[in-house]
């Protein structure tokens, strides 16, 4: 499965010593702009056509801690697209202990800025739709 | 039912012009503490009691945006609360035009900072255990 | 001298205990926009006649610490306005032990979305020019 | 002159759409700990032998801003360190269009965390204070 790393900052850090809990969905939004350069539809391009992906619902299980100084992974899969909506799933794992950190869902759906409404990129974007249908994968069910 | 109001940041924002998805489980704790505060447990002093309040998980929906400029409250409850954990749920309002903006719930439990396991507090701070199963209601059923 | 009050939030502070340094640019952030609001020149309502302030540099002198529960003001003043440029001093005070936390200063620029380079307001917004102009006040030098 | 790179995060963005200012802070910091970890002293070790090293001023020169997908670097130094402050100068350069986009320097002590006054190392860890004295360039001057 797809992933990627990276260490915990300072900054990410608060007074109980750990990843402060709203830091995970920056996390998770690092891991899917990589994947989109990855599979070859990064983002910055996609918004240059017009097109903007915000988030609209996130469900997040905190399982373990990240620490100052430990490097974590984000593997991640695109679930389901629909043709509006992106559904990814992931799975952060602390790469210095092994330990499963943080599950969790985020699903997200295209737009523009004009509207900000969910919108389908299926008549406007054929390539882009072709492409995301092509990535969904479910290996995170075993 | 209980809320908390305040302005949207501009540093809260990002290029796509709203508030950036991240930043609302920061409102809700903003929230969180302010209601602790308000119900007389205020969160600073049961952390010099030795408790913390770790995040177990999440769950937002995000259903309108929120921008530089905007009003927003939080309206919160303690709905549930089992000696260990507590479950809160949230509506966060747009308050200049009225738009329902996030529903939420979230978890946390008790612990120490030696153990960081879930702890219940029913024996080691009864008024605590006692006042916080006093506050928890069911409001937003409705 | 202006000033302006609030509580540090948790997700403020590092593992270090305290305030995260790189928080204090928010707080004076947070400062001019109620400043601002404060004077009759709300920032959101500037904006919407294409103007934005980018800031230019900035000056920090970190003397105290805060932390979370800490409540704390800014107090500052608009120290210089060229026209172009706008200079703020601030004094951050822990209002919980009346400490000096932080000095500093910023300079700002007067420029449009479309240029993104230093422009005068003072033939485009003569009023704006010449209300931030009575605004200039030197009050800290003391 | 050691240098340190990544690309921007869309989260780091303000709705200015360039990397919000209070940002820059933290890519010093990332810098400064890959940084040492490079030269061999990892700060999550030195925090272990109890020294902590707070920021105690910042100075900072916004030329260029920064946009999401581009790739930054961080040139930076320790330019002088008397055996309690640490001072780092840094230049920041747009990887993608080569621009110079922030000139910094900043300040910090080292500590402990029961007193949190600047305290030499010079006894308590000479090698440490002798690693870093060696350490010392002062090539940004040219």
């Amino acid at each position: 499965m797809w992933s990627f790393k990276r260490q915990v900052n300072y900054y990410e850090t608060d007074r109980m010593g750990v990843v402060h809990h709203s830091n995970y969905l920056r996390y998770l939004e690092e891991a899917r702009y990589v994947w989109m350069e990855d599979v070859m539809i990064p983002y910055p391009e996609i918004e240059k056509q017009g097109i903007i992906v915000p988030c609209t619902s996130a469900e997040e299980t905190f399982l373990n801690f990240l620490r100052y100084g430990d490097e974590f992974s984000v593997h991640m899969e695109l679930s389901k697209f629909t043709g509006v909506r992106m559904h990814f799933r992931y799975k952060v794992y602390n790469e210095t202990t092994g330990d499963l950190c943080l599950e969790a869902e985020t699903v997200h759906y295209t737009t523009t800025r004009e509207d900000y409404k969910p919108t389908s990129v299926k008549r406007s974007h054929p390539e882009l739709f072709e492409k995301l249908q092509s990535l969904v994968s479910n290996e995170m069910d075993d």
